[in-house]
């Protein structure tokens, strides 16, 4: 059975609870806290030298890291992933983007306003963050004005990917209310079957 | 005819010309300066609304952006993609770890030092980059210890994809003198058949 070591607060670790769940895939989930640097162990840097969650453990004595990398590993022949070969390029390219262009901006503006409680010697930087996270925003609200999901008619793990830390981009200080194709594909999502929320009980297990 | 949009002095855009060299992949390279801004032309945001290169033209009406979804797509069935499920997941592994862990901080000090000049109200920032990438470092040079290349004994396009930065990692202040297994692999991937260089005169056409 797979164990996946990560935090369900984190986007990037709720994204493989998310999939696990739309695809009904048995595992066990290990509760890692960041906060506590619980990466920094000797144990957690054989699975991951570069000490980040989530963590998958194949039970075979191999580990994959990286969120995305794990998904496209979860995803193969399933209904997430496109068969056509330019339109897998696709998902990766939103992967990418979202790794690149989103998360270090959503992702970072939310941990230190709803983790940290954004302290004053991080506001700077906190505000440095709204551009960048509108940007992509936009780039994303451009596609979804066209399409119903990021790859076209169906949901992919591009849109699990770029769903983790866009539906909660409030707790980060930004403001969804007029990207409202945006808001369309987070009911869309939210509609799936299986779908399982990041604050869900059922995640702790 | 495939066409490729880039700044042959940007690491992400060279991975894309030493694929094609390596695969012998036929193309027309639209030189692109990012320093003039021509990334964010109407025409070019057409292309790739995320205003970034590399942007690979298919020349049937498609485009597709993110230098590393770019190589994936490229080698599909090549010698440069293991066959292998699990060992595919460890490419976008490492393709995504050089985004979001290597990229940021060795591209990003490269760019403040040798294309910005050091201007002093980057100085700090450049130096704030020096910790994050002897981490990526460090998390290579331990792969690479056990294995010649990132995934194994072969080359990947994991290697095309951390070696873009690395092996230039110098012109951002990092010295790979201690890095005895990046040196040797360096060495590895320059000995390729069909390797071209980032300076390469025939980079320009």
């Amino acid at each position: 059975m797979f164990k996946v070591y990560g935090d369900i607060r984190s986007g990037n670790c709720y994204k493989i609870k998310l999939l696990m769940s739309l695809l009904e895939i048995d595992h066990q989930w290990i509760p890692v806290d960041i906060l506590a640097a619980e990466t920094h162990t000797e144990e957690f840097e054989k699975m991951n030298p570069n000490t980040r969650i989530p963590v998958l453990d194949l039970g075979n004595g191999n580990y994959l890291a990286e969120s995305n990398a794990i998904l496209n590993f979860l995803a193969e022949k399933s209904r997430l992933l496109p068969d056509d070969h330019y339109q897998l390029a696709l998902v990766l390219q939103w992967q990418f983007f979202e790794q690149y262009s989103h998360e270090p901006y959503i992702a970072t503006a939310r941990f230190i306003n709803k983790y940290l409680g954004l302290p004053k010697e991080r506001e700077a930087e906190y505000h440095a963050k709204q551009e960048g996270g509108h940007k992509a925003l936009a780039v994303m609200e451009q596609q979804l004005k066209q399409t119903p999901f990021l790859i076209g008619d169906s949901i992919s793990i591009a849109d699990i990917s770029l769903y983790a830390y866009t539906h909660v981009a409030h707790e980060g200080g930004f403001d969804l209310g007029d990207y409202i194709s945006i808001q369309r594909w987070i009911v869309a999502i939210e509609a799936q079957s299986n779908y399982i929320g990041m604050n869900s009980q059922e995640t702790a297990d």
